[in-house]
């Protein structure tokens, strides 16, 4: 058994999925443990702009933990901890050789299974970060300047500054206190942040597509939902020919019955959504809408977890 | 969605899943929240010298939360909190209808699933009540006498009176600062009430075998243990046809592959076992054992969670 353990987020790493794991590994090395953070996929533009902010390294890349895969760091079973999701399908490869010893997680819980007691923290408010700063209280701990900033920026991304349903006033209440701590003015870096993420840059469609891409398994359909956030929907419309094609794509190359692609519109707080695959009729009876050209607007819906998920996994029993 | 939670420990329940629940009840209670402790089956003698000796109340049975089901209770989906277990198969009847809002547990996870974000607490310590003590520091509170001796006992029965391999110093500290609120002599105390439950009576084979029985998958074999602790292992043995004949009935009208039943002997910290079924192999290689007559006698070994559950699982792979 590996000593040190390796702290990471899911696969497509948002912000809450990078600035958590390095707020973790900081706080657990002050606590004297051996751990790591690493990361399980490339930054997106939002998590740049923040550890450039900041000035915080990226954490390292881990491509497995399986001991018998090619490119293996570890010989023996891998200690790992996972932060901002708990399903298989979300974590790193080889998961099921590894000794998960931690979850800290704010989502739902999907075949969950350990062959050891563990220590896990969940709780339905908007962020990990808002949970960490929890566990540093409990610990006598304040983070430092960076770490405030790295987990400011995590609930900042995940309640879209506040906007969204998932958001709670545990989180409100966290990103204040740690706003003073960072030194940052909460609205304006918050809305600094929210716009560098929402920039796409030179990216092609498939590469907007993924940078926040998330698969499930509900009743007997393999469902991919995608998302991005914007202040300017209109520019990703006009390429939805482009965009269509690359989802039916990735829809027969990955074999999902459904793929719900969301361009969630951070003024107006609501979305548009792009819908192809087999199994459109799930996401029909889930909204109660009928798709106009593979495409709904959904008034008010922006969370993937709180709103979509669900949606879809009760229609999809 | 009816408004009350339900909060119960597994089926089979032993003092654990009875005591660590009315006192969660408690705490939940002064917080102002609507919840109902709960059973999922008959006491044991053990459970029931200590509500006695505290003259605590047991809570009333539960038999289902499926709306649809014959003698069902609610109309809607039944919010639930599950104590110290997580896996379906050890649940109330009906599970996959109800709403899991809670769970607190020190158990391993077994293909644990919810359709929403949830609150867990889950740390590897000995206990269930370990954990409740930590929730009601965090808000400020200490159990009353009554609630405090429902913990003390939780701590003792799943310890063995921290004889336990399960056992952690939080465990011993948590037990020490209950026996203190409950105004009881520990070592006393303790003794007393494992004698109390060791102590069999009338009761049939069958009744001794179901009384702390729990069912797992562990791939593609289906293993029920039971346990049953002791200070004369000889009562048990001196009936060990009978035994085997009434789980020979269980593994023929369940199905299970592999049945194992642990007599674990509380002064000498080991057990005796009576092993049968078709996958006896998977047990004499988790304990790199050879059964003499169905049975084996196992030194040091007298935890199912942290002994016989993962060895077996470390074969099953």
């Amino acid at each position: 058994m590996s000593e040190k353990a390796l702290i990471f987020g899911h696969k497509n790493p948002d912000t809450d999925s990078i600035c958590s794991v390095l707020a973790y590994e900081a706080l657990k090395k002050q606590l004297g443990e051996n751990v790591e953070a690493r990361r399980l996929g490339n930054l997106n533009k939002e998590t740049e702009f923040v550890l450039n902010y900041f000035d915080v390294e990226a954490p390292k890349l881990l491509a497995t933990v399986d001991p018998n895969a090619e490119g293996a760091e570890n010989t023996e079973r891998q200690k790992v901890i996972l932060i901002d999701h708990n399903e298989r399908i979300q974590s790193v490869d080889g998961l099921e050789t590894a000794q998960i010893t931690e979850v800290i997680d704010h989502h739902k819980f999907g075949e969950f299974s350990t062959f050891e007691p563990l220590m896990i923290r969940a709780e339905p408010v908007g962020c990990s970060s808002t949970i960490l700063l929890t566990i540093y209280k409990e610990n006598d701990l304040l983070p430092e300047k960076k770490m405030a900033g790295m987990m400011l920026s995590a609930i900042i991304s995940d309640t879209l500054l506040f906007k969204s349903p998932t958001c709670t006033p545990r989180d409100v209440k966290a990103a204040e206190e740690l706003a003073k701590i960072a030194g940052v003015d909460l609205e304006k870096y918050g809305m600094d942040m929210l716009i560098a993420g929402a920039s796409f840059g030179d990216k092609s469609t498939k590469e907007i597509i993924n940078m926040d891409m998330k698969e499930f398994e509900m009743g007997a359909n393999k469902i991919a939902i995608a998302q991005v956030n914007t202040v300017n929907v209109a520019e990703i419309l006009d390429q939805k020919e482009q965009y269509e094609s690359t989802i039916q794509e990735q829809i027969e190359s990955e074999g999902y019955d459904l793929f719900v692609f969301i361009i969630t519109d951070i003024l107006r707080s609501g979305s548009e959504t792009i819908v192809l695959g087999k199994a459109t009729d799930v996401f029909e009876s889930a909204f109660d809408t009928k798709l106009d050209n593979n495409t709904a607007w959904l008034e008010g819906a922006v969370s993937r977890k709180k709103q979509f998920v669900p949606n879809l996994m009760e229609v999809s029993k």
